[in-house]
């Protein structure tokens, strides 16, 4: 199967690519519509030496909401499920990523997941560090170790531009300050928080974050990089509210674990079997890739990859 | 793996039911406060001859909510996806099943998914049949097929009492006509939806109705049953949704395609390995049997049976 | 002042005639969409002889919302405030007039106020009575000696229409009734609202109808239709949230006690000062009289009848 | 009847005493947790010489929420009213005073109407001045005219307290900055709200700043204050929102303009008669003053002070 991949890769992204014509770039973060809205990649990486990759898959991207999965991660290994869970909880929701509506009508206040921008944020309040550089630079290392590549770091330009537009996730990490789901500074926490969105990486770096999950926690080596039933329940939230408000409609048309960013970027994790990095920054309506969604779709059903 | 069974599923279900103490019976339908608050089984079967049980196997219960996965494949497989979810959404919902404010904020109005009584109530319009009693004879057929039990039928006080009690369920059914999701009768609707929920069947049933799903569409004897893209829709529902407010936790901590009802009743399909029925009518907070959970939750453990 | 009116009255009426082109016939009941679109009309009456009139002031239509206050005042009259109001909040809603979601969020579900839909039907299921037609024979009686009209009487077409339309008043009054608000025969109900929703008057009926309302309760003759402190509640709500979700500016732009309807009629009570009937079906976009909105503002600034 | 006051005050005052044992202080405001629950006064001032009063009227408070409708008169006086609706709606809320969730589902984001905290937020931003201290100046100068009292300033203790405990605000500030409702610099403008709410007045105070509303503006020498649409829009929205989720059962119980205040103070305007001030920190569950409430029914009964 594997040395097919190279040949259908091709020809899958050929088909998937006029679909980038039909999606248009994220416009609310200014930084992100300097992308190249015709670009459609994809990395696959099974555990052996390379990566099978079709079109531009060096590119750089920044991470969006895909950081959502690693923070999560991180913040379990820092302090354990129990204290995690305490802030934030386990269940899909209707509402978008960024709404605010649930953490007033819901007694006790708490997001509903780690994957909505509150739930998000309420978990970047936990990450272990004494200063914002201190808790960037645990994420980058777990980044980098997940990836294997050392030279991951973040957009300055982009960090930046995300900061000054964040008033919305100012508004949610004040109204959990204010119902003591969070504590602490709130501007250090969008710093870290937009900071952690604007790391940066490209396909392949995303196919190999996508291994370590599949492979339950361990890198290509053998080396255990997150505990089993971490990466289990990380696997679980991609399946549950990985990719927004489409999150339902994705398991059944494609059925992997999968988490998405607005910047483009898909990062999926095929239980047992590969690490999947995707990259087209032309957006559906709900905020996925519009040709990374159909390419994906196409894979699964060649290589019959859906859990389900 | 397969003869220890037998021992496990004993010890498992003594093990558990201290649990069934710390639930309580549904209130709100008053033919369910009939039951044994004590009661605790299950029935596993892999496809081999017979069903592996513990505890009180042979007890009759109510489909309830369990019957949503049943019409939905139902209706899809008589009307094609595209017609099915054009009526009801795919998406898992943060309210209880039985909300009616998303119908209301959501424009255009429509169900966010089958598995909340809205949107089963909207698959149930879409069976075919002449008649509500064509209509439930099909749909018995169908569960005949599936459990290999042509004794099932449903009961007719329980489905006299959810009649009378269903304000709620009609004042959803009435809204969704006011928005042409649903058209027709409103009363027939509510006939025939509360004699599905009082379909009575046991643990070996629910099962064999697993192992069905859990074995693509197929069932013992190698009989199609149902499309194999259809079990796979089904299955999907069953873990973004099927657990009520509670799918995402049971996703996380147990990993296994399931449907729960408020008459105790829990059905699993481990995908290509069984399929698994659960009874205890003492319920937790969220409407799923507190001492079936447990026990899933064993199971999936001692037998990594998570799908994630 | 009062010699003036005839000459004011016919200036400001053809001074606001050009709204009637920017609404438009409420849509949603068939049986609304046969009036004049064009249609503007004015009665007065302050106690003396006759009504200062302007317009098609004969112009029949049926009393839509209006019957709300008709009913409130009724039902007080029937049980008392305290009983009613247990039923039925006091409170203002910024949500539309036909909206479930508070129903759902409010604990206990309780309308908040007897002007919008689910209020009103609360309100309509207290009026006593053994059957349908004694309870709307006693509101037609009720409304004959309010306006001094004894031809009074509704239009079986339009209730006709309305009762078959009528799915959303019916979910709102099956959630009402599951959560113990309403009891009894919801399709008996709804035949009582939709029949008193089209009883039939003309602008001079609602001037006098609004005259006893402005006069404490009594009619031109001294005899008392109401008792004073219902005529004071029913004021109030009509301040409140007579206007729909235009009531506040209404308050603010005009000051006067009103309660529309999608009829496009219009009833006001000047406190101790005078009746106003409106007629004109093209409404805005909140569903009252375009044209007559604007000629209440043009009145209540002439002769200064805000009571703020 | 004005010589009557004085006994009559006394012996109202004595009955509703009782009352305050059965509210509590405003317990979310660490500053307000001083104040004497046993306390009850009123005053009365009807454009003669002195106050009728009665209790300790020599108290001073903090205004809290009544500051909202002297920063909506002055943003009129400053802007016109326009401008000053386009940002902040005219219509009740039946949702609590500081919820968020109307500014996320209306579209546009927009709050109701200037008594929620949203609306006042947003009104504040409106006042002009280069600074804070220079806003906050302004407002103390229009305070000090309308009250005839030159002492009146900020008490810096509880403003510092509320500015620190702000986080709510802050999240509806920036919800409303990122949807363009408000734009500057969001601690400023809670740096200069929580310094009008911490404005401390007595009861005398707000009895001649109610009389100036109740004189269409002018103070009782005659000087104008308030040009007389704007008093006229102030009293409105008094009666519409001025008594938070209470309003409307206190426009049929008092039937007066008044705006209310978590310190405990009422600020009432009897149309073209009086104004009043209350003193009672004991609260009742809605936020009012417990005794002040009952005190005011008293008053609105004896002397017949109802608008409607």
């Amino acid at each position: 199967m594997i040395c097919n991949y190279g040949n259908d890769l091709k020809e899958m992204v050929d088909q998937v690519r006029i679909h980038t014509k039909h999606g248009k770039l994220a416009d609310y973060i200014p930084a992100l519509m300097k992308a190249n809205p015709d670009d459609i990649a994809i990395s696959i990486f099974d555990g052996q030496q390379t990566c099978f990759s079709e079109g531009n898959h060096q590119q750089l991207f920044t991470l969006q909401s895909i950081s959502k999965i690693l923070t999560l991660a991180l913040a379990i290994m820092d302090h354990g499920e129990e204290l995690v869970f305490d802030k934030v909880g386990m269940e899909p929701t209707g509402d978008p990523f960024n709404s605010i509506a649930k953490l007033e009508s819901h007694v006790p206040s708490k997001p509903l997941n780690p994957m909505i921008n509150a739930g998000a944020l309420a978990v970047s309040a936990l990450i272990k560090g004494a200063s914002t550089e201190e808790k960037l630079n645990r994420l980058l290392i777990f980044v980098r170790e997940l990836s294997g590549n050392d030279s991951i770091t973040y957009s300055k330009e982009v960090a930046k531009s995300e900061f000054e537009t964040a008033d919305l996730n100012r508004s949610l990490a004040y109204f959990m300050k204010q119902h003591q789901v969070i504590s602490g500074d709130i501007d250090h926490l969008l710093d870290f928080y937009t900071k952690q969105c604007a790391i940066e990486v490209n396909c392949n770096d995303l196919a190999r974050i996508g291994f370590v999950l599949s492979n339950n926690g361990k890198d290509s080596t053998g080396k255990r990089i997150i505990p089993v039933e971490v990466s289990r329940i990380v696997k679980t939230f991609m399946v549950t509210c990985g990719m927004y408000n489409a999150s339902g409609e994705f398991a059944i048309r494609v059925g992997i674990p999968a988490k998405s960013g607005v910047s483009g970027g898909i990062v999926c994790a095929v239980p047992n079997k590969m690490g999947i990095g995707i990259y087209g920054p032309a957006l559906d309506r709900k905020g996925n890739s519009i040709a990374g969604m159909r390419l994906l779709e196409l894979l699964s059903e060649k290589y019959e990859l859906s859990i389900f």
